[in-house]
């Protein structure tokens, strides 16, 4: 019963999740990893008694290869997926799921083309314990219909490499996904504001930035993306309805008093800050695959979406005005995802 | 060495000004009371052993008024502010200082005329412990230079009569006041955004409003203006600066662990919210005349400004547009205030 | 309509009871002061207009002295508030009402033979807001019948001339007056548990000490007394009943997130923490005496009270064991008070 | 790789046991269950494709049994664990170790007789997120040397068959270890007081009690185990130390705004609240077997001294008095525990 999987990319995100399915989730066995450095992915492979694939195809067209994950470099994700399909298997797809929506179109048109959902994509948040209160807060009406949602996502710093698109792409593709799944809701319009930027920031950056979203529904987003805060990895949501509010809780960590003041520790990093849910999203994934069923998670309509957004307000943030998100009519094929 | 006070509206708010002034504030009395109502000005003023005065330029023309509080109609403002400007009076007027900002510049000239300090406008907020404590921590750096503010107003209802341009000019008129005095800073331009709203409203209101403002250092505020969010008074307030943020305390209440729930109680009104920063402010202002120096709190050129700035929001709710501050310079003759 | 007080003791205490009556307070004048270092009463006295007087005796006597406060070092109390209770003049005593039991029931059998309250003991947690709303809690039944308090009471440091009896007689008297308040209940027996002391202790210091009670219903109280915590002033109180649980809030301070933590300041210093309780309290009094009725605070039973569980709690250090509290029959007399 | 587990016991906590190793832990399997009800032996045991063993023993000799879980009913735990000494094999028995302290100490025995560990006892605590945080704030002197520790172990109810004594021996055991642990100092008496017991215990139970306990190195702890708080399942932990103190964090969950009250969901149920601490001590002792290491959890020394502690405390309930604990010196073989 155990789902056997083979893993393309093993950079620091692929070799975390070998690690994670071998380690911690149950039912799960690495048989396989790809990578374009042939030594990192033997090494990779034979520390947990795996083979290394010549490449992501090979590995792909294993026989005993049942599922596959795919943490390549973002433009690779496509082609690896698209193969996936043909190849009938399911496939984890890191965020993004393509780098242009016309990617994303193609393999959600070649996934209903095959039938029936094999590609889930990677939006964690959706399995942090947190913002699944929040969404069970929301579903039972506690806070009314939904109104507004005040977000922020601070990184303590991002390295130099970082451009002020990334904070779109990488950083607010984040809450992109997991807005549209708590709302149960579409975003039409992105505008981007930016205030004076951080002294600490490198002269290229836009750093902060402030995101505006509107919903089908008429709900207005507020998001914060600050990555170079210094402080910490923190993440804010605040979800206010007719009725009320629902808050994000920070983690739980110790309060401790000394020296005049009572302090708690905030994270300085995304992978410890949702390591659980992670976990619980590789657990779930595996126990849907090894039980015979679709894949319940983002769907490959949920990764051309956030793509679809994100470009929109990547044109928000050049041209500084709001900008409409235009995006094909949701098919019926994917009408029962999990949103 | 008692001021002794005249007090011109006695209104809900003006008799509780009379009560504070009678029961908590030491070293002042209110001596004299006017109202358009000739018989509530005299109930109000015998049960403080005051007399009822025939109107407001009767009351400020009294020798033994010392100083004049204006709590009449917000129209009816100028009138008695320039009158007590004119008698040479110390005159504490409840916001706005005018209704529009033309008879505001007419106080600050008639001031500026008369030489010195005599009018202090009624912030409240600047008196609140929490506000008070975020300003020494933005003062002393702590958080490093101040990027963006994050606000939330909301009161649990409003009557009827309440009208969408009120949001900015009877509700986010605080939080624009703190905010130039928080962030020492001034705000140039303004945008609002009309979520979709409540169905707790009336048909002819817009609420919630998000309200966007720029300061001339680049700061970015966004103001949540939510009048009828049914669950309480609630004021949210956070800077966020190069180095880290500051946030604004909930109050003080017990929490309380029944039936599966810890809970605190959220303040029902604002006049709870801000009883202690109304005695504080009444207490400095009496404290400040009593040693002869000139008021130091809210002077006449922030409500100017307060006005100026809240037009611009109405405009900004009318057009849809992001509309520009347009404000004259601030004459050296307010360079010294408090902000 | 003005209160008239005369202040004997003008110690750091009562200089700041001075500054409160004449700064603070509406309704009061401070117009005699009292001290054995007649240079320093006289000064203290100038400050605020008034004069000063040769000693208590002299200061009860004079005609416009209308209320008495004593502030003086604690053994003296009892000689003043027995002059004041002479002179049917009301007495406000900061704690302890007298050093001695014995004391304490010769001033309650001199106000019982004056017919009326005349005295109100210093115990100012009665009038702290948080303390107030557990007691509107308790009182409603929320939390169903009390079972358990547990408690703290921390200050950063004290000085060497602190001894280990203090630990009764100054610092927990405040929880033993609070909570027999609190709970409308009575304490009937004391032991004392001493930890190791802390190494920051002076050798003669036993600190911290738990000390715990129970009450006539059968209410367990456990109070951790620790004057040298180093980090700050703080007062915890977290009362359980049948149903569920009140817990006293740390006072409100921003939250300030900087450099891997979030972190809100703790006070340093107990006049600080209940600085708005002291002007509760006066205003009270002042207001009750001007309204011509009896002072409803804590009494001079309740002060007789204190003295003997504070006796009690330091025999029980001494001797390690628990320790019962006798106490005459509470009379017909104080039935009514506050508790 | 994996590690094949015979589970003895398969009642509510085993099944649960059963159902985390299929399919939460990571690298094992369950290949054996027995149970005296032979029938749900085999209905447990067939679920997870694992076959039903005649009783403990037969299944502790099954050659393909690599370890073995013990959660049978707990006067039986002490033959289990001896059997599975003798065997050779891993054990992995919740607590308690046995119900007796001679078992225990013959547990002791038999396993330094055998020359290696192969106990673990079922504490989980020690692999909850926050209390390893306090330990880690403890360890590193963030707090200095600790003086006391204030606890509170609610439980919303408890069956009718929950007895006083139980109040030490289920629920108080869980401190008694966690805090032995944490101190890495061994607790030398216990004193029991009881409060007025609730009206909604039953008529046999003492129901609060509050446990004080005294270690060696001085440090006191008092602990508040009240199983009937009706509110919810609430686990309280503060350390105070010489510099300052550090309380174990309540559970994250979103607070909630509505209806004139902040709220936070209270957990009800002990396996909700740890949860997380299960999965980590099953996967850490799994982890821990595979890689052919002794374990290093709770060992079968700290289940002998909990059970010694929990006599104690036991017999100062029943005579009011301060208990000694009498404890065998601690062998050198286990001086490497965790503690």
């Amino acid at each position: 019963m155990t789902v056997r999987v083979g893993v393309i990319g093993a950079g620091m995100i692929g070799q975390d999740h070998v690690r994670r399915l071998t380690e911690v989730v149950a039912g799960a066995e690495v048989v396989a990893v790809a990578d374009l450095d042939a030594e990192r992915a033997a090494r990779v492979a034979e520390a947990v008694g795996a083979r290394a694939a010549a490449d992501g195809a090979d590995l792909i067209g294993q026989s005993d290869v049942d599922a596959v994950v795919v943490t390549s470099w973002g433009p690779t994700h496509a082609e690896h997926v698209l193969a996936a399909i043909a190849a009938g298997k399911p496939v984890f797809c890191e965020k993004p799921l393509a780098t242009t929506a016309e990617d994303c179109l193609r393999i959600v048109e070649a996934e209903q083309a095959f039938g029936r959902r094999l590609v889930q994509v990677g939006f964690m948040r959706r399995y942090d314990a947190g913002y699944r209160e929040m969404k069970r807060v929301l579903d039972a009406g506690e806070i009314g219909t939904p109104l507004m949602v005040h977000c922020a996502h601070r990184n303590a710093t991002v390295p130099e490499s970082y451009h002020s698109e990334m904070a779109a792409q990488d950083t607010a593709v984040h809450e992109i996904d997991v807005l549209r799944w708590l709302l149960s809701d579409e975003i039409v319009s992105a505008q981007v504001l930016t205030p004076r930027s951080t002294g600490n920031r490198f002269p290229h950056l836009r750093d902060p930035q402030i995101m505006l979203f509107e919903t089908a529904a008429g709900v207005r987003i507020d998001l914060e993306v600050f990555v170079n805060c210094q402080y910490g990895y923190d993440i804010q949501c605040e979800t206010v309805g007719e009725a009320g509010l629902v808050r994000l809780p920070d983690p739980a960590s110790p309060a401790v008093r000394t020296a005049g003041s009572s302090r708690v520790a905030v994270l300085q990093d995304w992978k410890q800050r949702f390591a659980a849910a992670f976990d619980v999203e590789f657990q779930e994934w595996i126990d849907t695959l090894a039980a015979g069923r679709e894949p319940a998670g983002p769907s490959s309509w949920d990764g051309y979406a956030a793509t679809v957004i994100t470009d929109a307000t990547v044109e928000a943030l050049h041209t500084g005005r709001v900008v409409g998100v235009t995006m094909k009519d949701r098919p019926a094929f994917y009408a029962g995802d999990a949103r």
